[in-house]
């Protein structure tokens, strides 16, 4: 099998994009209890919270007192969504150590996520990747709906090449790839990565990734053969997609790392104190939902074999 | 992308592996619609039933009635699981176009499962290949487990292989490697297939998979990258493994057909046809279970944008 880099980066970004759809508030000590559990286990970058405007974005109203609290685990990258210059400002004012900005490749994507057109929202981007030069802070920019919007359907690669390069031409340290709403495939995600590789080449590129379709995991391992070092998830898999109906949540946090420490792939990500974190979120977010590696265990987590087994045939072993 | 075949098969396994572990008995007349309507979704292959006895697996208690009032569609292969040499003669008297016999390649999995140590089994099957020999029916052997068993870990592939090579020399004309508790993962999906095909060039080899760890399609594409062109997979992912706590069931039928259509892979499988009788399965075995693909839909299956879009912005689309 083709394979990529024996060690890859895992961006957790369950504190941000889940925790901004739930309906729950989580109260700001338990946000940053997790995002401090969430430093123990490994990740090279969580994304901690987002500077919108508490108005647009209840759930997430207390971003600076989050960031400011938060213990900093030398290593980790702490990084935070940021709109627009006034959440560029507060951001910077707690010491976020990167800025992720967002916006579209798709245009009605683009007006129903952001109330902006694209080229609205692209000098939105830029007057941000502006204003941001003096800090020296990385500003990486994620483009979403790049393998499909819900709306507008496939979104031609050539607009998704024009917008990365002329967001990197501003300023922008880093783009990610976004499924926003599932609707990759494998051979589409190795096409797209290896075309912006080869557009801005040395790019940190990184993969966004849900699991809409049940595609997440085969399209990460389609990104990891091009190459692609960085990978989006979500702890239990939350997010969404408030637009599109069915849409699941972000590809899990530990699926991805499990499958590509089974393959001997480094990901600095601490399974175990991850699950413990995965088992306490039905509980965060006061609802249910599956989890289901949990359920199951790690591949190697074996089972005691049924009783009647030792009476009919004795101990019992495959050889070596 | 490294891609391997641009068409495959797939055999639909839901109205065996999938309604044996039912609690509620699926009525004949039910599971006779069940096979008739999946074999106008274009099938290769569909595994109906299984011979095994009565008593054993009450389910499938009608197999023969259920074999014998199903449609033939011309090109579709009808299988049944054969446990034993009374099986194979019930399955033969109604007309079953191809056998599958099933073992574990470990040992603990296969006395749990079949009540039989491996030895026994292989000697049972051997029987059954050669009582089958005069029939000149078709008989495929699944060894289970061979990714993982759930009582004694990994397998070796030297014992999958012995096992594998005894069972063709003894007249099996298939091998159907799978992951029975979904252990696999992408590299050694590729390993495993690619070792059993240098060890048996020529053999048709298909790969059975479980989705209990998310990394079902993952595994698929990394079987099919290795010249792998036959998969096992039930219809809403319908299945399980009785041993196994937390084991979700197959790989779901209509995500693979989604997935390599979506590659341009041709599987002969319609997935609208298909997603209707997914969207009636769990009235058929009377329960409720997820199906994402059957909630988000296919991929290009766009949304409406929300209504206040075009008030504010006009008509809107990405430009081509």
């Amino acid at each position: 099998m083709n394979t990529g880099t024996p060690r890859i980066e895992i961006n957790e970004v369950g504190p941000r994009d889940g925790l901004q759809i739930e309906k729950t508030f989580v109260a700001t000590d338990d946000k940053v209890a997790l995002v401090d559990a969430l430093s123990d286990c490994g990740f090279a970058r969580i994304e901690v919270t987002s500077f919108t405007s508490p108005k647009a974005i209840p759930a997430l109203a207390d971003a600076q007192e989050v960031m400011r609290r938060i213990r900093r685990r030398p290593g980790v990258v702490y990084t935070a969504l940021v709109p627009n210059i006034r959440g560029l400002e507060r951001a910077l004012e707690v010491g976020t150590d990167e800025m992720n900005l967002v916006m579209s490749s798709s245009e009605t994507h683009n007006r129903a996520n952001l109330r902006m057109t694209r080229d609205q929202s692209q000098a939105e981007l830029t007057a941000i990747l502006q204003a941001a030069k003096g800090s020296h802070v990385p500003c990486n920019v994620s483009l979403s709906t790049v393998f499909g919007c819900p709306f507008d359907g496939d979104v031609p690669v050539g607009e998704v090449l024009r917008l990365a390069t002329q967001l990197v031409e501003a300023g922008a340290t880093g783009i990610t790839l976004c499924d926003t709403t599932g609707m990759a495939y494998p051979t589409q995600v190795a096409a797209l990565c290896e075309a912006v590789s080869r557009a801005l080449p040395g790019l940190p590129i990184t993969i966004h990734l849900h699991n809409t379709r049940g595609m997440a995991l085969a399209n990460a391992i389609a990104a990891w053969q091009t190459g692609v070092t960085r990978f989006d998830a979500a702890a239990g898999g939350l997010g969404g997609c408030p637009f599109a109906p069915g849409a699941s949540g972000n590809v899990n946090t530990e699926e991805l790392v499990h499958m590509f420490e089974c393959m001997g792939v480094r990901t600095g990500v601490s399974l175990q104190p991850l699950l413990d974190i995965v088992q306490g979120l039905p509980q965060l977010v006061q609802r249910e939902f599956s989890t289901p590696l949990l359920a199951a265990g790690p591949r190697l987590a074996t089972h005691q074999p049924p009783a009647w087994l030792a009476e009919k045939f004795g101990p019992t072993q495959t050889p070596a």
